[in-house]
């Protein structure tokens, strides 16, 4: 990354495959500004509000997903319209928040049929009813693949937000499910949001941080390990995985939530109660700022990042 | 548009292009659903929700900009971005409200100079500031065009939001300023949404109804008109233009205000007060539900649609 971010065009600046993804919004996130109404800025799964009124924070987050980047044209359209929805829902269940609304723009091919384009309203309203929470506007646009541009809002109380920046050196690090083999499965697309779950993490006041596992273990534990100041060290026997470890630390898409508590006996205990599942853990925060162990050796990253490698 | 509802292609399905974005959103309006929380769904400038603690409503929007559709690829990048906030701000002014919060979703094709994106985000931010609003989140995702997707949210008292629905038989209609030329004169890159002006008539308390020109007179008036149950008779003469009256009925993309008042003549002169300028009015309200003239006679619909004529 280093070593591309000084190639140049002949032109003397750089394009966006060179840079990826991460790095371009890293590069643009300081012009946005600060306000004292905002708690959390771009970073985290979700902005973070204060609610006029007081007693509330709202959280805001949004998703774009794209055919042939997100989604193959011959998968079923609810399903397509589940994971558009499923992925803001588990942006705002990573901070515990509850749903609130949704809006959607979707950018259509003129030649796509009225009738998959209802079919993913329905994927979509399906999993909006089964949260309580509904689309309240949208806006439509011709382009030449399909995409859909979700935006959701989010309440919880005042200050009680999980972000990625609270994980401390000595915290065991939880998983709620299974990783790999998302895109294989086709969980990556009738995944259900673990939005239940993570309300009860943050009522029980035990959890330091969370966020939810979207583009793999090994990359989003280095979100919290690098805005926490902190490390890791796995145990690669110890993670849930449907498939093979490799696939259970790099897939991504498994949105489930990643967390790390002080208190790993009593949040299991408690969870076993409301849930009837096991939350098991995975390993140790540990004190040397971003290295990430498994089994007790250095673990490279390997990451899927949007226009690099074009 | 009836008898291509009725077209069908060989596998029985209509396509999008047959159908039109007016009537696809029409049609998917229904299974959206509703909430004792959410005052106004889909179908006005904004949507407006009750927000929890009582006293204020919430406004939401969104609206995408895309290369090649609402601007051509050599364009100014800030002006890019100016439209992309300023189309978002402008809705919200449309209901009157205080703008909050943005949010942006940027697709890029990975060939794109990264200076050119930052370039877009100092024309968004710029806006932003300007009416105290910030871009708090968005994401980034790669694709063959450019396009942004702004979410924006918006504060105002509660039940004093104006809506399309307002509209009296009887009411002048009024306008914000001069209509027309705005794609030839640049203007729709460069405007200043009507921020300031839509929470100064919300408070006058003298609006029956609002929104924003962004169809174009003649196509966004015919919304208020179905939204109210009402008619209108404009008068040619009376609409300030800045190019031919074919061009201020038609064009669209003039982020004025539109809006109908009981008593323009005390309205006209708080805003002389205010503002210094003038605020015409254009035509009347009539009791002839759907019926839209100008200078006596009926004048037909003539409306840019996403997908139609493809």
């Amino acid at each position: 990354m280093r070593k591309l971010r000084c190639n140049a065009t002949f032109s003397g600046m750089s394009i966006l495959s060179e840079i990826g993804e991460h790095e371009a919004i890293r590069r643009i996130l300081p012009a946005l500004g600060k306000d004292p109404e905002l708690r959390v800025g771009a970073g985290d799964d979700c902005a973070v509000c204060r609610l006029p009124g007081g007693g509330l924070d709202q959280v805001f987050t949004t998703d774009p997903i794209i055919e042939q980047v997100h989604f193959r044209s011959e998968e079923s359209p609810e399903r397509v319209g589940n994971k558009a929805v499923g992925r803001v829902l588990s942006d705002i269940a990573a901070m515990g928040g509850r749903p609130q609304w949704i809006l959607v723009n979707v950018v259509a091919p003129p030649a796509l049929e009225f009738q998959y384009l209802e079919r993913i309203y329905t994927g979509m309203t399906r999993l909006c009813e089964q949260f309580g929470t509904l689309i309240i506007g949208g806006d439509m646009a011709k382009g030449s693949s399909l995409e859909l541009h979700v935006f959701g809002t989010g309440l919880l109380p005042e200050n009680s937000a999980l972000l990625r920046s609270g994980a401390k050196a000595g915290d065991s690090i939880l998983v709620t499910g299974p990783l790999g083999g998302s895109f294989e499965s086709g969980r990556h697309l009738d995944f259900t949001p673990r939005v239940a779950e993570g309300c009860f993490l943050r009522e029980s006041g035990l959890v330091h941080a969370m966020m939810d596992i979207s583009d793999g273990l090994a990359t989003d534990l280095r979100h919290i390990l690098a805005q926490s100041g902190v490390g890791a060290a796995l145990e690669g026997a110890a993670i849930p995985k449907t498939g093979t470890l490799e696939q259970a630390l790099f897939d991504g898409e498994d949105f489930e939530l990643l967390l790390t508590s002080a208190d790993p006996d009593r949040l299991q205990s408690k969870w076993q109660e409301q849930f009837g599942t096991s939350l098991p853990v995975i390993g140790k925060i540990t004190a040397e700022p971003g290295t990430l162990k498994l089994d007790g050796r250095i673990l490279k990253a390997k990451a899927f990042e949007h226009f690099a490698g074009d």
